[in-house]
């Protein structure tokens, strides 16, 4: 692995054109905090097979168009070197492609508004760094606030139609039902879909290429990444939550990604730090439930915004916690120029 | 006074137990500011005496329970000597359990609740210290995020029942009433109502033991709960406010605690800090009503965050201001390991 | 012109009555950015203008006591003499008046209500500047919250009544309509009508004034109004919104003050950064639209909030574009005491 690792950074080198696709495919990795182009290709296979299972090839096709769109962006506002090759400028555009290619309807329009977002993502993403620097990173906050803004005008705009978005309700109070036990059957699909929705899929086949991705990378990663899933799922049904949600891992994937940030990626492995994150990722799951409730009445989802609110709640007093070492992350390093 | 604080603290200095008792009185006086077991145990009886008459006993015991969670949880998490031991780690936690136990309905889950929001209050007063430390101390604001989040989240979860909240509604415009002259009877009631709620009990006696609470610490703090109460009554009744609503005290809390806060905690009471107190005051009704509204579609309660709000945007610009002292309270020095 | 001014400037030295003058003639130019006591009368007469041909004196009265409330609460809380100054401390309290003229019915309380808006005005924009100096100037957040925050309230208050207020709603999806080629006359009055509505006016006249009071100041600012105008009612055509709200110039003031505050403001006019601002004026657009979804649980108008939204988002990498000077403008610079 490290090798052909080390033999592809040299081609890198040598070539502008392979270094642009390695910094595409690092900043597919970087949705899952994987600075990886390894990670990258086997994300964009699970992002390829859930879509073509899902009969919807142009959600591939929009995360790849939207991915390269952010990373030109960034080049033409020279960002500098570091973010920019281990691919921090791309995992929020990818991320507002396919979210936007799975809530609106195809057509030229849609292409437009691929572009407009991944543009403007590089520009959030900059913007959230140089917010959120003393104590973190940006994490998914440049995606789901470019997205959320998108989606909205959606409602104003006759010549985009949000076709899978949500609709519109005042929060009434939810309908109790008999909870049938969880089958183990179910925990499972639940788990594993969790992981897959973090790319908006539902596919078994997708999580077993994610978990792989994240294995060739980090194996602490993928371990924080199953275990979290598995919590979620068992927290979603202590509370009561719709089986539905549950088993298709919509409440699991936020979860999931407070899980891999605070157990291994801003914080070394150790059973207190894994105590921290557990504690933090059953609240993401409240939060999660908490946050569907509160964007009702707008009608769009919650995407992973309760990942990025519960993290970052949980990495503002880190000096609480012993983190073997305070810069542990790419993610964490200020950018040069800021 | 100051003779039995003495023997008290010679006390918590022997025994480790004796300490932990007096963190957790103290966390109970931090609710209105008073870093004092004295003030402590009058709030506390406020607390049972409201729970008590209002017939929900559970109310006060989820309050103890979600103190004592939360200061073990800083103990957990190695908070600093300093804001642990003035008590400034359980009172945003002692408002959850208080806020859990009075909005949702009684069972298991609520106990799981309440600790679970116990613990998460104090990750979230750390994090919020450290992005306000410039300006000021974290108010109630983690209580806030912390209860909004999980009441919405009772919305998702058929586990939890909301039997207390507000039902959702889209603001429409307010049905005029003919407003009847304010009685002073009215006022008083209203006056005296509004300093219970900050503790959510509509009772008198209770007002009177935390009046008491506050004069054993700080006699201005008592005199400025008690004018900024009227002042907010008065306030509202002028605007026109629904006159339950005023009565009922539930326009004045916030206010309540702006007028302790700036007029004698982050400024040294002067005329010039009064009548900017009072500015502030009036303008935390006008927030109190807007919040009202803004919450109606999310059908949760705008517990204190008009005060938060308010208070953040006057301390803000202190250095207009002629301060005594920039470092005024516990709540304004920054942590010394942050 | 600069002799006009010159002999203008050497007048109000020597007179407290015409400093003040001055002060506030200079908040009303801020609103556009222009630091120029003559912006500020030509301002004045658009204001004055649009307010008498709709039938509405009040409102231009109501704006000019605002802007003396909040220049009279800025020297009373004693704040720097350079903010003071250059208008800083006012171009958001005559903003708060005239919106709270132009929503709320006429009467006692709503005279109470501007007053207690202006004033609150100026400590908010202290606090926002606080808060957002490492990156920019506070804008027109401080209008933007103080009123959204008085508007909100009127609904639980039966003295003032939202009689220009949108009526709630849940979003719901909008109702797609054939949307008619935009005809030549309808561009220039939607791109017209978008810079009046800075000031809330929908007038041609008041816009022309505008235009008058930004050249005299800044060309390159009147160009960039007007362009930006223009590249917002294009976009908004593009996208289908509803063309209503395009030729009466709702989509578009935010746009034209993002456009003046990117393209002239912060940065100094070049091809490079009137294409970041074409972007960033692009985007408003779009965030226009989704803040009027987003509002209307709330059923209260977005204001300039897409232009505070966008420019603080494309402001905070500002290292990124070569901006000529890192301090380009009074709005940058800290506040001396701060």
């Amino acid at each position: 692995m490290e090798k052909i690792l080390a033999s592809w950074e040299s081609l890198s080198v040598s070539s502008a054109i392979l270094r642009f696709l390695d910094i595409n495919l690092r900043s597919i990795g970087q949705v899952m905090f994987q600075n990886n182009p390894l990670s990258g290709i086997l994300f964009l296979a699970a992002i390829a097979w859930g879509s073509y299972a899902a009969g919807v090839p142009q959600v591939a096709i929009a995360g790849i168009v939207a991915v390269v769109v952010s990373n030109l962006t960034a080049l033409w506002l020279r960002v500098d070197h570091e973010p920019l090759h281990s691919g921090l400028c791309g995992f929020n555009g990818i991320l507002v492609g396919l979210a936007l290619a799975t809530f609106l309807g195809p057509g030229l329009l849609l292409w437009v508004y691929v572009i407009l977002g991944a543009a403007v993502s590089v520009v959030v993403m900059l913007a959230t760094t140089n917010v959120v620097k003393p104590w973190g990173g940006a994490l998914t906050a440049p995606f789901v606030l470019t997205t959320w803004l998108l989606l909205l005008a959606t409602y104003g705009f006759s010549g985009l139609a949000g076709t899978a978005l949500p609709s519109g309700a005042v929060v009434t109070a939810f309908q109790a039902y008999k909870a049938s036990p969880l089958q183990l059957i179910d925990l499972i699909q639940g788990a594993f879909l969790s992981i897959s929705q973090v790319f908006l899929k539902a596919s078994g086949i997708a999580a077993l290429l994610l978990l792989a991705g994240l294995a060739v990378s980090s194996l602490a990663a993928a371990v924080f990444a199953l275990c979290g899933a598995i919590l979620a799922v068992l927290t979603a049904h202590l509370f009561g939550a719709e089986s539905d949600l549950i088993t298709g891992g919509l409440l699991g994937f936020s979860p999931v990604l407070t899980a891999i940030a605070l157990g291994t990626v801003f914080y070394q492995p150790s059973w207190r730090v894994a105590a921290y994150a557990a504690l933090a990722t059953v609240f993401t799951v409240v939060t999660q439930a908490a946050l569907n409730v509160a964007l009702t009445p707008f009608a769009i989802p919650a995407l992973t915004a309760p990942f990025v609110l519960v993290t970052w709640l949980f990495l503002l007093p880190r000096q609480r916690l012993e983190a073997v070492a305070p810069v542990a992350n790419d993610l964490e390093k200020p950018f040069a120029g800021a």
